[in-house]
């Protein structure tokens, strides 16, 4: 299936300012690129680098006072793994990927070490599989309530659990947060979401099970088979869209995601996976 | 210089369970091990696997009930580059390597977003370099108590900052924290510490400045070119020497660094570095 | 029903300190002392007072150092209100009295603005009354372990929220956090505790139902009618049993509550009040 | 020296809705009051209360569906206290008040506890008085900075001292928590403070010193001898100027206070009390 995505954000840089931004779709796994442009105004020069591990795609660059403006459009085949849950099981620690540990262990946003009895009061009990991390997220979707405003750059997982309430990053770190104290390796991923309303930048999470990187979204605001992979790490402090060292004032931004020639449909309850690795 | 180190480690298993050790020297770098041997006993397998990127070495094995221990002795040549500190500059975010930029987001143990202002504050009119991320390491030992019992393992750099008491990883933990807020990326290293009284894994940082990584300790409880790297990462989440997975109770350890043929003599002040990269 | 209840407690005075306690039964409401003897070794000079609004009893001494001891004896009359529970209504903010009020604002331990969504998510479709207090009760003692060494001096309500596990003074914290979110006034009651094992001072606490202030434990380790009121406060900041302005060392202990002439029985589970106001 | 101070407060009352209001000037101490109005609009009946501690006013009213709005003004005589810093002591905890005791407790947002040993390390030399508290104040003057939308209603004073920035009521309680660390009681205090820029009600902090109650505002944006005493309690969770049950949304507010016949002065650097008691 084939989407257009894209943003265009923009700065007003009061002083000399460096960003590096994570915005251009990932290559690789099941999302090819079929074409894509990035435009830089002014035309500054740009410092390109893909991560190794996650092929996360970062660009740097330095600007001087005055407008900045990135607008970033792309082709995505996405060709998503569907497969059925119930014959996804879980991987013992001991046979774990040992490339997949550090996403066992808590990170900025993602406590797992102060929820690790509730989480285990909660949901271990749940046979262990796909289904459990299903469990998991119908808990967030059920006893948290999506509310933009209540939660900002410091909120951490345990904020949310007892705040009871978060946006789309909240709910993603929740996921991974209950994930991790269960051993199940949990990651955290920024997208290009077709139909989710209002068009933004999404985050949902991706957790090791069977062979694989599946994705999940506690949030139920998008189709699973629709997201288009833009950056992963271990929470949002590794997957910020821009970061900014120096002062600039934001504008507003714009951020689509349209499936050329689809109709909308019944999202998937399949497993998704498009991840390379 | 050589060194002669190695750890004792035992546990009662109650339940098998799953223990993942990083207590091998790092290889590499300027870091050479002459000989090593591991003995488990009993008699287990292990999964062996070193990180790509940092060198750790991760050992993974799996016990039934009983008693499990396991004995690490190495000899390590050590070549610590040493140069002088007052010709080393901090690089602009503009410059840095990009591998380096993961050690300049917060992390569980290092929320430098909530401690950036008083950063900024006491340290931003400092000039930039080695002497500055020297300067942090001073204002640690002289506000922060060394004090065991102080804090535990969900103690943040933002509650060391208020408590103003902790152990070597608090101390490593504001110093990394400080540093990423002023934008020096930093990371946090578990080793075997020479002269270290009384002897245990020590925990330090490293700041990347110049070319490379150079190491800080803010405890000023052992010698910079004495210490033989074991772990690196974002905070001590990383580097656990040992992550379990199972009931077990834990039995005293003993920790060794001997250094072959040396006295006791004056602690470098140079910038050292040991790293790989 | 009548109790004879006491304590001894030593330090070791290591600089001169001020100490104040508050180990003395509270007289008034329905709770008389027949008898009481308190010794003060060595015999010094100690200030006391009784407050008027809460009945807690402080005596206040200076040592010089060397040990100090306190023993304190007492017999009380308890002649316990027992209500039905089901008659016990919650009274609007509109309608509680003035005085109940401060008794509704979050303190130190007891941060009920932080639980508010939670607690009206949780227990605000229960219908109000007496029951919904025991209900939360109930929800503390089925969510939370009894588990010693798990909490300290700083644990919150939300700490506790999220570890799941505490002592006394945590499972009266968090009874009391969601009971102010939900406008029931709630206030912390320390005692001495008849049956309860292993004997100890004990923590539990009050709401304001009906017209008066009635008794809930949610740890359910001991007779609502066999409690001794000691001190009562917003939270266990107000009615620690010793206050110590100086370098002392504690020794160890002895708590006791006997009911004189009375044999186990099964424990009330009817609605009591001891109470003065 | 006269003022004619008050406010003009409204809200849109969703839901049937019971508000609590602190607006009133307290009657006593060196304040007195020579005339007042209060208009509610509907002309709603009011349960009126006064604190016996404290002198706090309490206005309770429950609000149907539609416009509220209260309107109070009052011309109030403050014949402030002013005495010579220099010699003005601390009094010993074993010679405080007993009616003092509670204002050492930490509280919902002064932590004491938490900041101790800062507070002993950093004002433990400076000698015992109330050059001692203005030293407090010119800490917290010098290191925080005074900057809207940095806090909210969660904000604690072990907070503010990470973050280095709050308004008023934060630097109300980083003063109280240092001094009850120090074993100085201290409250909060909400005012209507002549001269203030803009207009709003101010909170500032009282500190038990020599035989009295000293005012002390780390802000520095208001004249001691010009603030009109509304409430007084541990923290801002005592004394909100409105404590609303049931679903409102305010409306703009408007807060003044006007010395009659005077002109700017400069600020006393007296030692400044109105306090009761």
């Amino acid at each position: 299936m084939k989407f257009s995505v894209g943003c265009d954000i923009g700065y007003e840089i009061i002083e000399p300012a460096t960003l590096i931004f994570n915005i251009e779709a990932i290559a690789g796994g099941r999302q090819r690129i079929l074409g894509e442009t990035l435009t830089i105004t002014p035309n500054l020069p740009a410092d390109e680098k893909t991560a190794t591990e996650t092929g996360n795609r970062y660009l740097r660059l330095t600007a001087q006072p005055g407008q900045l403006r990135l607008r970033y459009t792309a082709e995505i085949e996405l060709d998503a793994l569907h497969n059925p849950p119930g014959m996804i099981e879980e991987v013992p620690v001991a046979r774990l990927p040992l490339d997949t540990l550090p996403y066992l262990n808590p990170s900025r946003y993602c406590p797992s070490d102060q929820l690790a009895r509730f989480a285990n009061r909660q949901f271990g009990g749940i046979a262990p599989g796909f289904g459990r991390v299903t469990e998991i997220c119908n808990w967030i979707n059920a006893e948290v309530d999506y509310l933009s405003g209540t939660s900002d750059t410091t909120t951490t997982a345990a904020d949310t659990f007892a705040l009871r309430a978060g946006v789309c990053r909240d709910f993603a770190h929740l996921g991974i947060t209950f994930c991790r104290a269960l051993g199940i390796p949990a990651r955290f991923v920024s997208c290009y979401a077709w139909q989710l309303h209002p068009q933004d930048f999404h985050a949902v999470f991706e957790a090791y099970l069977g062979d694989r990187w599946y994705l999940f979204d506690a949030t139920r605001m998008a189709a699973l088979d629709g997201m288009v992979r833009i950056g992963c790490g271990r929470d949002a402090a590794d997957t910020a869209f821009a970061t900014i060292y120096g002062a600039v004032n934001p504008l507003p931004i714009e951020v689509w995601s349209n499936a050329d020639g689809n109709t909308a449909e019944e999202w998937t309850t399949d497993a998704v996976s498009v991840a390379r690795s």
